[in-house]
């Protein structure tokens, strides 16, 4: 039933976590960029609230352009596609704002998302990560597919004090405030690679 | 539950007030300005009126560009995102009208926003300031969150005058009748940053 | 309840007559012209019918604009904002096309409109003002605002007659058959100012 | 009830004939054409049907263009806005076809339009006039209007036959089975003026 | 009841067999081609399904148009309308896309369309023709219009074999495989003539 | 009822299986690619699960561009269209995601593809073959129509051991899980022909 982590560490994919009526669940959350014309493309059935979520951490990334030293022109130029598997499944909320902002940043910049860390968090215009809602079960299935280190917003570390040490033992739980954080424990440079 | 009041004065971040069916409550209204070609963004599952409440702001904003020293085709470079966090909770109505247009203004002018000022008020093409609903459940939310000013329109301050001291104590309540004066009492300029 | 007439004559305001399950009332049409590309924002909750009678009104003004001096391409190279104060309240139906037809025939010619002045009537494409509903309740609302004068289209004039002198005392009521007989007792010349 | 027909001939301006649920009734097209960039605006609560109909029109215009001297360009360079006043009945059907066609076509060309001729029938690609039905309620609506002369489809004749002398009476009708039928009996031509 | 066959032949005007809940029925399907920019009308009522099988037919055709001597940019530079008259009736389903086709077809190649032929059949992007419902319906249908030829999906042929003698004696029964062969059978060229 | 295998291999046409609620079946993707716009058209009444599902192939195919040799501009200078025959039955979901993504490979590259081989799979934007649902119903429906060779997802591997015997005797079932592994099975390259 849980996907297990992603072997190993790759460019524009992250790992995210839902909260369904049936329990938790990880989402791997895709993104390519592509030569193109500024489309924003949003597939796997994602509803408005979370095509939402996407658009604002898109103009987060623009915001801060230049301190990552991203082209100008560089959303004038390129498409940008996000897709979460499982293509079937609607899905919505804002709690995968962070992830997918971190999967685009990966895929722009080009570096690598650690493949053992799975994240959770509604994210603002300006970067700051809002708490969520199904910890409990989120962290659940995270430890499930093998998750060694889950990013969860600031304002949840409460909830996480309320669960019992067998959910939380064996997984690093690293709150934050803003998305500066999550970068620098989700994303490594490495060097560019011709063929891709 | 109530989110404290910004901690420092930023750019395009205004706070204003919102009556629910559970009560009133405080909302951060974040703009981003960016390099772009025009397109208006607005997120936050914004319903129909508000979100032609930001087209309105925006139209005013437009209208008094030569007197703000704003480029005649700044429109038509730039995009302009408005996002209101809580990206799940939908929100509707014309009374954060003013919030978004100081908001915008900000984000232009790159002047600060008062972090200690909520404000209320449906804005008109004209920049006219016209009354809201709510007004009693919005001042108890502003006052909960720390705000110690709160800008209203002037059509409601004999609104003001029936409620309990219990309330308005500790709260400097300012009644306007244009974005003029909204202008003048939350937005103040500050030497421009090259980092962002 | 009644907003009081506009205490001066402006530019690009008219004072509309609407008539709504609960009576007459008042409302002010805005109208901002802005350099563009030939965008029409139509916003105040405006029902379809309305929202066409705007369009109506706009190729009646495209349509004579020779005569009135429009340059050519002016609809192409500048945007119209027509909002309707009150945001929340829906409004709808044809009687507001003279009023929309003369707020932007204003604004674009920067004529005066008499403020003590206010209309309701059917537009044509051709400039014809056709009948309208609820005429009683309309010029009540009218008195009670404080208009002076109020253009009525010509075939209502036998329905002014059927009024008790309670309601007609005290307004001048001018019947018209075309726009241009609005215009005429609307619309008057200022000399150009710079910072608007 | 009934508009009189027009007091004298005009271009762009057809009388067309309607079949509601409370009777015949008369419906005048009006047709401005302006320079722009080819769009097409319908307004007045046409139907799909309707709106098909007058595409419809245009097309058959767009492919005689050559035959009428109609530049090759014109519909690239103008916009074209056709309304039927009392905007707020929604009206629906493809019998007004031949009437928005020959509303258009006056236009274009600035043909005057016989002001005593009033017309019904459906309009194809080709320029072939399809029968209607409702005839009887129409004619009597056309009569009451004080038209003189009736264009009908040819494949509505057989129901004249079955009319009652009362009703066709002091009425010219003209069964016709193509468009340049009725152009040679709607239209003449005019000398141009200048400030139109 | 039944619109006889075209008197004459035509080019971009093809006969279509319709199956409705009343029995089979002929449509007449009319193509204009005019210089444009590429856009593609369809009106007359038409269904999602028949507007998606003209869309193949019409991928179908530029599929082919080195083949058929079809400038390359013709698509670009030419608008395509196809009308179905009687306006009013909805029509949907896959059957008339061999009619649409070629109805295109002829009306850019400009090859007339015999007049005694019809035809019915799903068109794929491929130009296979697959097979129809209501065949028994259909035959009638052309039967009492005066039809000589019509030309059928090859699937189609058992059904014919289970047909009483009555409904198939002086028809002409084609079936095909490829929209190749319905070309052979309807079109035929013809000199080009200046005026249209 | 089942359709015979393609008789020849083709450029552009890919053999599916569906699992409707009668059953499986088999549908055959056809694809036309064709100098344009970049315009994507999606027929056939594709639910909107299978157009994203078309999206992301065409992302994927994108982003392998450099590697499969497709000139950098080909998505803005071609029209792609997808077609699913039997254009009135509406198809949904995920699972033809891997046989759209390789009929549009085939087009681009023109390459032929297997005649005899049939495939299932959602296909995610880094060409991830993920499970799919009907998986016995759908190898049935591959038997009726004579295929030989059955591509399946590696997710899907277990289910093929649950099945009997007389099910999976004389199909070759062959599970991946990326995308290159379907391209090596079902398409090989031909030399150019001149005339598509
Ligand atoms: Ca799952
Ligand atoms: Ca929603
Ligand atoms: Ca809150
Ligand atoms: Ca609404
Ligand atoms: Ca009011
Ligand atoms: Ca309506
Ligand atoms: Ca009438
Ligand atoms: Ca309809
Ligand atoms: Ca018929
Ligand atoms: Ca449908
Ligand atoms: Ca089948
Ligand atoms: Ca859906």
């Amino acid at each position: 039933k849980f996907q297990p982590a992603n072997e190993e560490d790759e460019v524009g994919i992250v790992r995210g976590l839902a909260w369904t009526s049936v329990g938790g669940d990880t989402l791997q959350i895709e993104v390519n960029i592509m030569p193109g014309s500024g489309d924003i493309s949003l597939t796997g059935q994602l509803g408005d609230v979370m095509k939402e979520s996407a658009r604002a951490g898109i103009s987060y990334i623009r915001s801060i352009g230049n301190r990552m030293n991203i082209p100008e022109d560089f959303f004038k130029t390129h498409d940008v596609h996000i897709h979460i598997p499982e293509g079937a499944v609607p899905k919505d909320g804002p709690s995968a704002g962070i992830t997918m902002a971190t999967a685009i940043l990966s895929a722009i910049t080009e570096k690598k998302v650690r493949a053992d860390v799975a994240m959770t968090g509604e994210i603002t215009l300006r970067g700051r990560v809002l708490p969520i809602g199904g910890l409990k079960e989120k962290l659940l299935a995270a430890k499930n597919a093998g998750i060694k280190t889950v990013i969860i917003p600031k304002d949840n570390q409460v909830d996480v004090s309320e669960l019992s040490q067998e959910i939380t033992r064996g997984l690093e739980i690293i709150p934050v405030m803003t998305m500066d954080e999550v970068e620098k424990i989700a994303l490594y440079s490495v060097r560019k690679k011709d063929d891709n």
